[in-house]
């Protein structure tokens, strides 16, 4: 069983009546109650609400993959959670950052960069197309599915080169996105995924839920190692 | 003055009647006026028919950047012809694959992989977004730019990672392309280029000459450095 | 069971004193006999004197992972032979170049560089350090081995810029060079390691095993996808 | 005339006796001194005392490529300085990390990694070898170089895959290290360089400065341009 905790902000779910019909238990049960379903994980979830912002170190001790969504509250996380999370990753943790969570603390830190893009809500459809096809994260996708309405993001999208490039979307309006980007940082791996507006239902959508299931088993640890930061001694003189 | 050099396969040109009238001295020459015109390039052109393909060491000796244009008939590069290409380009000459290109004998040979992907031709119109607004090919191209018509690829490109992806295509009947790609191998760069399509007016676009012309620029060679396969001695011992 | 072939080209072992006392049955039945020990790998040898030089369609349909040793006799690697690996490669089978396999057909067609290197005979010691320590094909090495006398290879090695470099070597005359390189081509994952020579029982070397071991887990198809060149309909258009 | 400042910690040439004889004017002005020589460089100053650590917008606004050594004193950097610094690589002044700046706060929040590493101080002798010939910052450079001491650092270096290896280093003891890496983030270079212990005269080696000033004209900004997080509007409707 892989350990997974799902992060959500919990804010628009309880203040405005798109998210609040769609999600009426919050993103994070929804994605939750898909996952509970497949059998392979241990769900847990949080929310910015709890104590420390959600976030501890037990928490983060018992978690193989930490899945985050956030959007208006970003600043309210504490830098203190966010460096948890950051250095939880480091040191092997899996990092999924779902839609608006590209300027999420955590993922901006990882990065480097602003994580910056254009946006626009026009309730464009999204056809996302499989450009790495042997991707294990992509294993149950066709070339491409769609996403009937998702909010519109348009490069540049201001992140390092992708380590691997999976998934690109299509936008009705004309924008293109990297969709889906794998990142590889300390022991940690990262998977960012553009869809998931919270106006939309979109993580009701099985090819959705197919890539976030596949997210997660490829960002499980597969080791934990320290990269210390310590003074050697000289090979042959270490005892 | 960078020294470019134009291959064409020239054929539609002279057996189609489309190509025939928006090229009536061949996409290479329509390609040389635009450059001739810019005063920083000195522009040669080969084509199929030539000797060895069009292709010699001695022209090759003389080429800072080859331009690179071929569809129906990339089996007619000799092997030798293609060898030649693939060796220049690893000791420095900069190489542009245009369009089709993508399946030519040099572009495949340095790329390690098909090069497949996927097509239709549907007169569609091809929006190009900047991946990498400082790039220095996308300089003088806004956001985005488009292609009234051009032929339709879609992914997955079959291709290593490119070391840059400076832009993306967006297509109006629903596909995308990673439309700019570079990469680096031994001493050379390469530009992979998507428009190019020998229907349509496609190298009279403005926006697509710049990007050609700062290809070009890019892939100019700035050290030529054999890496040989050689023995060597130990050091200290070699005198 | 990873299905496994070992292909060895089987010429120094039979004609020069050392590779013989230290491989009399070959150094691919040295690889065989450590995993076959190890339980989780159903192992084929083949060598260059056989049909086809040892490489046909059946047995790279029958193939998870292809292990290829050569040194003297690259040139006599038939190029359908090369190109029959080549393709099979692409199409998801794993590839394993060890040593001076940097130069066979093989390797080099994937790699699209000239793979040239400098080389030097002096017995030096290598030291193999980990630089990605989470990484599969690292798990059980410590922060470096030792190989007692390895040939020398020196930087520049002609590749790609290498997807993931997992092992750096330090050679005791002076040297260094990226001695375990992941590269990932089509569907296919490629491990390039250096340490092999025949004239030192390098294979013998049991953190050596541990990493061919690693390797082989690590490059085992997890999908085969073929991206064909195709022609596609418009969407919508498809019935 | 590429306009450098040169950030200097300026603490061990104050209070330890080898820094201070080597570089009684700080490290700093010692490679003030090798710039000013070249002619092709505008050189500022700047150190850890000056106001707001010596980093001001004004400053940071009037330099193309910014050089940062520090040791002892990361911490008292403040966060804002730092958060200056990154936001100006971003936008597009180069950054050359020096040494010990691995582990300076810019360098930290560009890389995203701890950036850790393992270090010794034996006097070794670093023999830096060349891996990308063609690249512009080893113009100059023969196969490799020695710098008879230098403090020893060794891998793991928790770093992103670089976006291009330069160099790499080999110490007399036994140790490698990724010594020359070049990344590129937001429209910033950023080279990040082994060499410059405070206890030896590592900045008088000609091979050094030959770096330094190559990597100063490969980092200076070819284009600066904002990547906004921005709503736009649908194309077409944006009148």
């Amino acid at each position: 069983m892989i350990k997974v905790t799902i992060w959500n902000e919990f804010i628009h779910e309880k203040t405005k009546p798109l998210p609040a019909r769609h999600y009426p238990n919050g993103i994070h049960n929804a994605i939750k109650e898909f996952l509970d379903a497949d059998g392979r994980f241990e769900v847990k979830t949080a929310a910015l609400e709890g104590e420390n912002c959600g976030i501890t170190k037990e928490l983060l001790d018992n978690t193989d993959v930490l899945l985050w969504w956030g959007h208006v509250a970003h600043d309210r996380v504490s830098d203190e959670a966010a460096e948890l999370v950051h250095n939880a990753v480091l040191s092997g943790m899996g990092f999924i950052a779902l839609h608006s969570a590209h300027h999420s603390k955590p993922f901006r830190r990882l990065m480097g960069t602003t994580c910056n893009l254009s946006w626009r809500e026009d309730g464009d459809m999204e056809r996302i197309w499989v450009i790495k096809p042997s991707h294990p994260i992509a294993q149950g996708i066709d070339r491409y599915f769609e996403i009937e309405h998702e909010e519109t993001y348009a490069e540049p999208f201001d992140i390092p080169e992708p380590d691997e490039l999976v998934f690109g979307g299509w936008y009705s309006g004309g924008e293109i996105f990297r969709s889906g980007c794998c990142f590889y940082r300390g022991n940690g791996k990262i998977f960012y995924f553009q869809p998931g507006h919270e106006t939309v239902p979109v993580f009701k959508n099985e090819n959705v839920q197919t890539v976030i299931k596949n997210a997660i088993c490829w960002a499980a640890p597969t080791a934990r190692f320290e990269i210390k930061c310590s003074h050697i001694k000289k090979i042959g003189s270490e005892e």
